[in-house]
């Protein structure tokens, strides 16, 4: 089953078009790569907690981390692991984020490394791990140890619906999607995965995301490839201003494509990249739609800006303000807050220059109220996906940002008292 | 009536000890200033609306507006006309923040300041303009000047309860605060008033604070006073990390106590900085206790930081964090989160080193779990006032911040639609 995609090529500075097709299988997608997600009782629900996605040997890896300074255990092997470029298989486990745990902390990451590594037959260095889940409990060792073990003896090619349903803390639905791109008579794939903002109690949301590609790239190619479009997919994604200290977003490449090596510059390496980009932008949406209390997804465009960093600052303070959030639950046009989000970033302003428009309404122009229809208002921002567009008039900068409302169940959810 | 208050002047970098004593009046305790605060038809509730602080003359004063790029006409004005250091008089209205107005905005502005001066016979430039209330909507001008004409001649010196009523929004209860301090066998008055976060829809919270003194200072003087005191209260509070366009903190000072100037320097001007700061801190507090649905008052203290801006920062994320906050609406102990915000700002961190406590009840240490009694913790946790410690143990670095919690009625009141 495919699906064709429309995909602007211009947004990634491509020239360009190129035809992406949406394809069943997640992160196994890509030929080569196994993945497995099996319940070995970290999560007292019975659900799956362990995952693992292995190439068939070493393959180039790239992977960002968060920018915590109290960065998980996990974070840190990993980034040691990765510093080759190289990878076998990541394993990861939701239920305990194995976070402000200590040299205890540690030493358990590595031994999940040195478990998986045993049963694939590689180093452990080849290893990547990760965790999601409560922050300062010591992890389950025995319980995670035998989960690993059972996850690399059920790993297959079939399907990645249960690699990426053992990511998930209170995700309320699987995340994953794969795509194939043609460049040159060449056709590649690209598979990825992702946990959003869930929450196990007590703690704060952790994002995780993990790709797959069968192009024979090279690690250096992987990391540009995933740095941009991370920073165009992940980063432009925000719950409530919140970072946890397991964020992890990784891209293994195995060359099972077969072809030439797919160097930077070239036309393969630019529809790659395109490919790499629509999958994390995919994966980044349904994190938001996902959002802890989410009822709506908004869309939050700056134009006009004196630069795309202007743009960007006043997008984030757009998108991270409280006010604004709460606004869109409660489905007003509530430009007010707008005016006061963008004042209250370091963007350039020239507040008699300002528009703000609301699903397709404008309700501010020169810096001033526009009348407009309150009813025919209050029904466009009852929709589920509402796009925010602020034309700041001063230059060609532009950003986007993807969030979602904050409502009564975010509270409920995160003011719950632990039971 | 007075009320002896504990003073520790060495938080304020004093030596001495001055006896601060509380007193009635508000904004009119010290002598020869004098306020009104009248109804004049702009609030649709029929409440107090219009509210004027006058000086006999035109007398020092100082003034700290709102960062924000989108700051409304009325602190534009404001910012001009206190240029020259002195003032005669403050003109504030409610319910209309005169922002978002474009050119008639100022000229509304500049109005208020005109049809005061007239009233009270002085320049135009020795009015102080406020306003506070909805965004983009003009200003119903004929019933805002006569609302100032009546408040003019209603100027008194008996109390600052109209006043202090006139300058609120949706705020559930009057802020106001005077002391006396002795020094050096003189005494002197400082007297404040201020509104917070109440919300007009539809629209943000603006903080306003207005301040007089009897002292002799000079308007040099008033300014470094004003500055440090308002570093160390106003920007020590955090409701949900917006700012509104029209903030604004004002102290003038009269010298109706008639003695000798007061230089910087002296132990005179020091126990006059130990009363401002204290009446501004005691308003900061007041606007965190009426916070948008707030259920408790947090005080964060952030201690042992590489330095006092990095303690800042991490207090501040702390503070700012939606997680952190719905965990105390929730009596949660949730260290993990704390943990989680710490690492996401800038400041310095050795995570090893990390101890939080919450309500005294130590729940991290050396950045791992304590055991502690859930039981208590949550009895703890439901009182209406909780202080939380952070200690980074990697320096002398310390800083407060004041903030409430984020409950199901912040969403309530700013989710409402706008009717």
């Amino acid at each position: 089953m495919t699906m064709e995609i429309d995909v602007n090529t211009q947004e990634s500075g491509g020239i360009d078009d190129f035809a992406l097709h949406w394809m069943e299988g997640g992160i196994v997608a890509p030929e080569g790569f196994l993945a497995s997600g099996i319940a070995a009782g970290i999560k007292k629900s019975g659900r799956r907690d362990v995952c693992v996605v292995a190439a068939q040997e070493s393959v180039p890896v790239a992977a960002v981390f968060t920018q915590s300074s109290m960065a998980a255990p996990p974070v840190t092997i990993t980034r040691a692991h990765l510093a080759d470029g190289r990878a076998r298989a990541v394993v990861v486990n939701a239920g305990n984020a194995n976070a402000c745990t200590g040299a205890a902390g540690h030493a358990d990451a590595r031994a999940m490394a040195e478990t998986a590594a045993e049963q694939l037959g590689c180093e452990p260095s080849d290893i990547a791990v990760s965790s999601t889940g409560v922050i300062g409990v010591p992890m389950p060792m025995q319980v995670v140890l035998s989960g690993i073990r059972e996850a690399v003896s059920a790993l297959d090619s079939a399907t990645g619906d249960a690699a990426a349903e053992a990511i998930m803390t209170t995700d309320t639905f699987v995340k994953q999607t794969a795509v194939t791109v043609e460049v040159e008579g060449r056709t590649f794939v690209v598979g990825g995965m992702a946990k959003g903002s869930g929450m196990i109690m007590p703690n704060m949301a952790t994002m995780l995301a993990f790709l797959t590609c069968d192009a024979p790239l090279s690690s250096a190619s992987c990391d540009s490839m995933l740095r941009e479009a991370v920073d165009e997919s992940f980063n432009r994604i925000t719950i409530d201003s919140d970072t946890s200290t397991n964020d992890m977003c990784m891209l293994m490449a195995n060359g099972a494509e077969e072809g030439e090596a797919v160097e930077q510059g070239g036309p393969e390496f630019d529809a790659i990249s395109v490919a790499v980009k629509h999958v994390c932008t995919e994966l980044a949406k349904m994190i938001v739609r996902d959002g802890e209390g989410a009822t709506k997804f908004i869309e939050v465009i700056v134009c006009g800006a004196a630069s795309d960093k202007d743009a960007d600052l006043a997008a984030k303070s757009i998108a991270n303000s409280p006010l604004f959030k709460t606004a869109i639950f409660g489905a007003d046009a509530n430009w007010g807050r707008v005016a006061m989000a963008v004042g209250k970033s370091a963007a350039k302003v020239d507040q008699d220059r300002l528009e703000v428009t609301f699903a397709g309404i404008t309700t501010c122009r020169d810096g001033m109220a526009v009348a407009f229809d309150e009813v025919e208002a209050a029904e466009a921002l009852s929709k589920k996906s509402i796009e925010v567009v602020v034309d700041l008039h001063l230059g060609d900068g532009t950003a986007t940002v993807w969030t979602c409302d904050l409502s009564y169940e975010y509270v409920r959810i995160n003011g719950e008292y632990r039971t």
